[in-house]
């Protein structure tokens, strides 16, 4: 993390910032949906919903090369990366005290795009992130493909990491109260896997799915 | 949806623009999780989680007066809020057409702050939207606590929505080989209610909460 930088700086519920670089990595490698923020050319802030992975020092992105926002992206504009995990609800005894346990990381920088063969071992990357494995089931990416796909990387130097894992703080004459408080997880989990309508008989499910339904 | 408006025209995979405002609610009240984009004083991106809620034609966020981007929010800077819901992962046959069921909207515009009965209402709304029942259940705000809240609405007018729902869509070659293709679908889901450590004895989990678990 960047010392001092101010935007980095948590301003409020201060015991809810966090600088521990491993809690960083976790929420990241436990996440595939990032939100990229940038501003378009009049100025004004878009946001738009993407797979994100870590790859060591960096978190990648990857788009179509018709996608004016990851060109954009491409071309260094300053860009923010939010990724989010929702734990729990947290139930208090009053609306003002009832809030959400999360985690969430927020990095600053430039993405720049990759080019050849780390390109490929970016998308590799991309595509073990999602499914661990998978890159040993399936085609290698053709030179066509390889040129429809940006493949991006913001370096992680600029960050901070909230996180809550409260219970309700609510205050005592609200304790001795009548209403309940406590706390609902909230949990992300895989379905059972669904054939494609056009799957050839006689393939079986591979590693990689069936990895999936025993996290 | 304003009409011709550059930055909510779907340039890429255009069968995936969606205009029904039907489904744009659908998505906005069936997911609490947005990420709101706004430009810092330098000119650079920031992108917050934050609940948020639709209250009929204008989209809901809160918090502390002492966080300085919802006080920034709360200024009229422009604004972008995304929602995200991520359906499933979509398994094809090459790493290249791998990819996501999701739907996703994007909504721009300016935040207001609301005051007086308005803003009591709306903190209401978003009770309700993470807890249908809840207001009911709880005691009212305090001016203290009203005091210390920000209430930011943003109208509903100049937004996009994508959605894939897609299959696999591998071409022949990758039909005709080895590899497996379908969909794992993503599921979100409560747990069961923990109460409080320090909740007294006697005080059941209520309708509200009890009827998370029965979604």
């Amino acid at each position: 993390m960047t010392a001092g930088a101010d935007r980095t700086t948590i301003t409020r519920l201060r015991e809810r910032g966090v600088t521990d670089r491993a809690e960083l990595d976790a929420l990241l490698d436990g996440n595939r949906l990032g939100h990229i923020g940038l501003v378009d050319a009049t100025g004004a802030p878009v946001v738009i919903p993407t797979l994100v992975a870590r790859d060591g020092e960096r978190v990648l992105a990857h788009g179509s090369t018709g996608s004016r926002w990851m060109r954009r992206l491409a071309e260094g504009t300053p860009a923010c990366v939010t990724v989010t995990a929702l734990d729990a609800l947290v139930v208090a005894r009053s609306a003002f005290e009832s809030s959400m346990r999360y985690r969430s990381a927020v990095l600053f920088g430039h993405f720049t795009a990759l080019t050849g063969e780390q390109k490929d071992a970016a998308l590799d990357v991309l595509t073990e992130a999602v499914l661990p494995g998978r890159t040993a089931e399936v085609r290698r990416p053709t030179r066509r493909e390889l040129d429809a796909t940006l493949v991006l990387a913001l370096p992680i130097d600029e960050w901070s990491l909230k996180r809550s894992t409260e219970w309700p703080d609510d205050p005592d004459d609200d304790v001795a109260g009548p209403a309940w408080a406590g706390v609902v997880p909230v949990r992300t989990l895989y379905g059972p896997p669904l054939p494609a309508p056009d799957l050839r008989g006689g393939i079986d499910v591979p590693p990689s799915v069936r990895r999936l339904a025993a996290d």
